[in-house]
């Protein structure tokens, strides 16, 4: 790692930027040929569970692209496995976990996880990719709802409908889950900070699905939670479907705010309030011709203005995103002054 | 139909109503086990174009519960079958369509679309379902946003990357189908209110996956151009996903809008304006005990205030949802009285 300060900590520090620092969500991932290699060998759980597999999949866009930041190869579920979910990864479909949570004694009979010594990958990963990256290594988990839907629904689903019945018909259970969660989910991102990461990323890919007094009695609480545990690096939170939730999003007490493509960054920072602020070019967007996603690179940034803005997707790239307009994308950000 | 003005007649006039009157998206739909029984009988576009079966569904739940208007049984991409796409509903996968349209020749080949004479049986049951119903009924159309969605993509999709291919690399020719298709909607609109429905609803389910700058260059004028072709009765307009884009949403020029769940309808309203406002329970609070689905009954119907409001969900009803959760939820809405 280089000596001075990186610009990714300096924008988490919510520091004026001569350009905004980028990374983007599943930078690791599929749309690379060499981790269709590499994972044509070795199960998705393998590669999560396997330090030097997942330091080389973290390190794999840091070859290719000049980003800010490299982001930890893991997985969000990966603590539910060490608290008693039978979690499996299915081609085609996604996570499934064969005994889910529906009742009060499933939820008591969760174990605690301790990550370091239940999930110590990741962390050991953090080392490795720390020593032999140019730059900042991030962590990451799954926020505290996110993790009750699939724990509760058993898979990924469009209505989480067993994670609504069990919420609204049980709301002191739910609160107990989304606490037990939560710590789980805090430790786990104190223990990657231990280990070395820079900054540490909360997602709640799901919380959209609720609606606001939801969010704010559920969501919300138990995200400040899990964020409370974690201290010595920088905080991020990421929910997609962020624009309905903005007025109240601070009060989760992150240290920065990600927010999806759906909302115009510049009206964003204005109810957000002077803060670190993350994101937000569609994903989509990555399948435009080059001269326009350098157009949109351009305006986000101009928009969110050079004070605290790290560039990133308003969500994870997806697998049948080309290589080359990623490196579009990211020259584009490169390319900006701040004047 | 009763003499005296329908109360969801008054409703969309934006006077107050002693109570809103309510309809609930696909109320005429899976969930109930009538539609299930003549459902296993015919084909889903069988029961499309066959208005005696179009007008028995629509009845079902105008049986059953006492809403306040029915909602003609359709689909929205029955134009597109007419306008030369290969439709085919299969169970499980939904909608497809198996002559995608991804270039320039493939939008010239699309015919004009005249629904007198492409599509009589969604007015043919508006007719025979008004004289059958004791409340009025409402017709509908998907926005052409959404219908270019399913046209391009050939299927649902999570992320629409072939329809953002061809909208970020091909503007113009993009603009050119939505106009097409805000033509053919706009005009199957303007044929369901002349078949006597007293209202129609835009569906643009899908324009939630849009950037604001995004709805606002295509989404919202190809809205504004086929709801311009309309008149003669009430119009109303419904994305899922409506926080994003509430600022500007006023300039489709709709009669009414329908809000999802992700927003409070109350701050709706602040940013909405005087105008009749529909929603907007979460579809999945249905599984919550009746209890605590007549307290969000209540909660919504004081929210929103007298004034020009009707109540439905914030996306349509899903077929796991228990009829006596829709009925205790319709009766809520009925033991409302404004003071």
């Amino acid at each position: 790692m280089k000596e001075h300060t990186p610009l990714i900590v300096r924008a988490l520090r919510n520091e004026v930027t001569e350009r905004p620092p980028v990374w983007f969500m599943r930078q690791a991932g599929r749309y690379l040929p060499e981790y269709r290699e590499l994972r044509s060998k070795h199960t998705f759980l393998q590669m999560c569970h396997t330090p030097e597999l997942a330091t080389e999949v973290t390190l794999q866009p840091l070859r290719r692209y000049p980003f800010d930041a490299g982001i930890i190869f893991s997985d969000i579920l990966l603590p539910l496995e060490s608290m008693g979910a039978e979690l499996e990864y299915i081609p085609g479909t996604g996570p499934v976990i064969r005994n889910p949570v529906r009742t009060a004694a499933d939820v008591r009979a969760l174990k605690d996880f301790d990550p370091i010594r239940d999930l110590p990958a990741p962390m050991e990963a953090i080392r490795l990719t720390t020593a032999a990256a140019d730059v900042p290594i991030l962590g990451f988990a799954g926020a505290p709802f996110t993790m009750a839907c699939y724990l509760i629904e058993g898979q990924g689903s469009r209505n989480w409908p067993e994670t609504k019945r069990l919420m609204f018909g049980q709301p002191k259970l739910f609160d107990e889950l989304l606490n037990r969660l939560a710590d789980a989910v805090g430790d786990h991102l104190q223990a990657q900070i231990d280990a070395g990461a820079v900054g540490v990323q909360l997602f709640d890919t799901w919380a959209g699905v609720l609606g606001p007094a939801d969010f704010q009695r559920w969501a919300l609480p138990a995200n400040r939670r899990a964020l409370k545990r974690a201290s010595g690096a920088p905080t991020m939170f990421f929910t997609k479907d962020s624009a309905p939730f903005l007025p109240w999003l601070r009060d989760i007490e992150a240290d920065a705010y990600a927010v999806d493509w759906r909302v115009d960054i510049g009206a964003a920072r204005k109810v957000l309030g002077d803060v670190p602020i993350q994101g937000n070019l569609d994903p989509q967007a990555l399948h435009a011709p080059h001269d326009e996603i350098r157009r949109r690179v351009r305006s986000i940034i101009e928009t969110a203005g050079p004070k605290g803005h790290i560039f990133n997707l308003g969500h994870g790239i997806t697998p049948d995103i080309e290589p080359a307009a990623v490196e579009a994308a990211v020259e584009a950000v490169h390319a900006h002054r701040w004047s």
